[in-house]
């Protein structure tokens, strides 16, 4: 149960009310938000008698909320949430393509990476300045100096930019240049950056993680949320199966699931959960087609010499086919493409 | 390796044949088809030499394949295969929709629903006489009698009929009767099975198992065609993974890799995959961006009471929303509606 | 629900209860066995009332049954079932090894093999005369030549031997030879096959697909035992998952979930689970220590040489040294090894 | 390749040797451990010749590494490693048994689990302070009160103790108190985490992420062991899979998988795993009998009012009985356990 305070609530009416909350035998969390304060109500098995709390000076309204996920939740809000990024608005009815290399590795490959994509439709950069790898051994990326590169590029292009933050040092760097904070798939449950993202005021891009489950993405989105930050897009990028089929298993299916469940806008990324890029296109053309909100893709003017993810980069002329290719099947979906300026 | 033998070559041409290849130290494997004989050469690890083979009479090409799968595989034959279901054609560049109800119930059943879907579209019809159900007790099928509504359907509406065999029996009764028999995701690798449908001369659509790579079902669509049978017709229809999206997962990727790997046409069952009506319609929307030839779904007029699959079943209304959509991804994936008459 | 007849139950005594059935609204479904018959009631949501049932003449005894599968069910029967093969008891307490090649290939391995393992330890011989393989071009078995080596390697050995059956031709040709009779993997949900086991008097030995659930596997086991056979082993196997540690995955809880849910006897095959031969100690000792009532494991006097599964074969040499430590932890987990002689 | 340096190798020789890799056209990469410097050749494709390497001043012992792990391989290792933990030493060859609650909740509930665990044979004490929950409204831990609570209890019991450090600020209030640091499932990826902990002179336990192959698992060490920390205890705890057996599955087979790796010692974490009390001790035994070096449990004076994993964790009786099964299994397995006094 969630109890809903009036903009103008005092202390002292969340304070009266969290103490009825107590004497009913539950223990009250508050939830406070950039609109309004919410009282949740926890340690209840069963739906709750909210009589007494209606009357208490200050309330609003009483949500009853079956899923462990609230804020997050359609139970809690029924309208789409719109994000935006700088000037780009995901999740208003149009389809956004974010784009831009896995690692950001040069000045020229960026600024050119940048007008191209921005040239063909996308209206986001992206590009990865601190890099979880695998192994400790592969190239960690450039850091602070892939951040000016990232910033230079958004100035050339136009483009606000993501980029993915792992600890609390690079999120310090990053929250003050950055457009968008992105969380990876192997950070999902980490608690403590989702935490600190949710303190911020910055749009959060949160990636399910290989074995998440999309109740698991959802409470992943609520630490965040929770924490007062609601600029929140969820990601699905594929899950680790056994199939032989792709690198990971894009759940398809995970879009019209989440879409029912959250009202939070959703993005896919085809380049991660296929992992070669002569299926990226199918990959995304299949999500647009199952109702995502935006697609993430990687484009690298020379995929061979990537440091990162080349066999599942675009080249340039890959990433012009691919738009037109998912601009037709937008249109079919009723959603036409988001263009800059 | 495969030795294509010529049209009009004669039993003692393939002896000889047959006799170098074991001098070889290999071991010849005669592939009978409707068009031609090739023999296979097995228990070679690397490549072979092939000169001494592509002197000898009768002898009209040499391939040698890499892949374990070899009548089916992309290296055998480069061009798309079209299979033929009647007067309806899979796999020659319009989208082909087979719709019906999970099982053959009554007469009524069937012929509202037969009349109703090929109005909408749908140019192949399904329906379970025998039924493989996880339970003894759960309807089995109305056996023989569901092979006749079927035929009777087909008579009323003019679309072909699929329906699933499952043992020698149901297979005796069906292929007389039948348009296509489907082989279903639980007998994918019963080989006895795929062996006697591949003695007949109708379409086979074989299902994906469960747990089944892409490899897996190639191998046992190789089985139905070592047996001389061609027309296959391959399907996808969700793989099990620890995923809540969806009853199964739907493995998109599996379009492309499967359409990069073998030349024969591709259905997608999104009513298996998802296993909830509502999910459906993205589903398939999903599966046709992603480049599938055809689309199976079950329509039923009154899914709460249906004898089986009836969370997943659409209703009448619903399947004439799912026909808009599919046409209108359809159109933008540069595929036409296939439609009888 | 299930209504348990007397022994001695006349046909009209059990139309009596049908009818009464029909009329509270649900439907009757005969379950003859060998020692009594029972009648399921199917159809209900909810516990059904049993007072109407319960006078009736004939009648011994309502089972309210929660769980899909029923016979094989430990609400059904709370003390373990026992499986003779032979002279061997599994399921009595004491630990039962079954060995021998995956295919037989001739007499000299099977003569050989067979008079090494009794003399270690093992109990069943095990070889296929028929094999499933996944591609048609492997080698199939020696079909009846293989189980007449079979019959002669149990003259030499004292050993009752199992081997797979794959569809009706293999089943007639070894139900009258075989002492047990192997589903496999791939055919835990053939239904027509499990059904015609099921009409049989032989042992069999279900083997868990690699998709299968634990409740998948009863319910596969129920269809044998619906159709009056009881006489059934569990059988896991591993299941498919993403992990790298082994080609499947040992789902070892499944020995404590297993033999919760059912009466059962259990066996588990470290062979096909691990797909090497240097895990096949560790994982069955692993087994043995959980509370398999049995092991299946495979030998070959040339592992390097065999016409399948080579790789996960023990040397001679190893099946002694396996022996030992299987013995030692039985001994610890309270089972002696079942010898015989 | 590894270019090991003598333990008394000058900066200057470091360098040199260094220069001479890129002069072959490699990335040098320095890995400084307490005993020893090594420097890594990082960008080959194929084998590299080492002979103008071997003769350079300073330079041990060249290593050719085929895996990407390579400090925690056993390529670089053959022996196995022991990590000391207080009075501990894991992986010598005797079981260590780890236990204690899922949550440090107050001092009565340690107090008398720590005596009891003890006396019973475990020798270190586990409890979480910090809690990684999947809700944001579940219960977090107790923090700084929690750690002086684990702390009295091994002045109480003389145990050690192992709790888990979440992000920069449970680390730098865990690290000077603990005795061991445990990095969850769910941070396993979290590479600054492991980064930090891997400059920490702290013994390191690190759990197997739900999707993480072995490979994976291997690749996060690594990460802990070229900041220099080579204390390191695996873990494995389940992976997510569709069974239906138990809450993870327990891959049995990752033990020997990991033994032939890595020369790291390896523990079980049967309560995780399993999730469910009554299975946990089959799965520990099972992991006995497979070879684990330690097993960690969950014990709890009260599991029905735990504030966390109630479900799983063993009562003290329980436990008595779980050590009964677990030292004879060990015992047949050639392993005593260990105990502290």
């Amino acid at each position: 149960m969630l109890i809903v305070m009036r903009n103008d609530a005092t202390d002292k009416q969340i304070e009266a009310v969290s103490k009825v909350v107590k004497e009913m035998g539950f223990t009250p969390y508050a939830i406070p938000g950039g609109q309004r304060t919410a009282i949740g109500v926890l340690g209840n098995e069963k739906q709750v008698d909210s009589a007494p709390l209606e009357r208490l000076s200050g309330v609003v309204n009483i949500i009853h909320v079956s899923q462990p996920y609230k804020l997050v939740g359609r139970e809690m809000r029924q309208e789409d949430s719109v994000v935006e990024v700088g000037p780009v608005k995901i999740g208003a009815g149009r389809l956004v393509v974010i784009a831009g290399p896995c690692s950001v590795e040069s000045r020229e490959q960026m600024m050119s990476t940048a007008k191209f994509v921005v040239k063909q439709g996308a209206s986001i950069l992206r590009g990865g300045a601190f890099k979880p790898r695998t192994s400790p051994y592969s190239f960690q990326g450039l850091g602070k100096e892939g951040l000016d590169l990232l910033a230079e590029a958004r100035e050339v292009s136009g483009m606000p930019f993501v980029t993915e933050v792992m600890d609390e040092s690079s999120l310090e760097q990053t929250v003050e240049v950055a457009d968008m904070l992105q969380i990876g798939a192997r950070n999902m449950q980490n608690f403590a950056l989702l935490k600190q993202v949710g303190q911020t005021d910055k749009p959060v891009l949160l990636k399910r993680g290989m074995s998440a489950t999309v109740k698991d993405l959802l409470m992943a989105a609520e630490y965040i949320m929770s924490e007062g930050n609601e600029k929140i897009v969820l990601c699905e990028r594929g899950i680790r199966t056994f199939s032989d089929a792709s690198r990971s298993t894009l759940d398809i299916c995970a879009i019209p699931s989440i879409k029912e469940k959250s009202h939070l806008p959703l993005l896919v990324d085809p380049s991660h959960a296929t992992g070669e890029w002569n299926k990226v296109a199918p990959a995304a053309c299949a999500a647009v087609a199952a109702g995502a909100d935006a697609i993430m893709v990687e484009v690298h003017p020379h995929p061979e010499k990537a440091k990162s993810d080349g066999p599942q980069s675009l080249t340039f002329e890959h990433f012009e086919q691919f738009m037109q290719q998912v601009k037709a099947i937008a249109a079919a979906a009723g959603k036409e493409l988001f263009e800059l300026g």
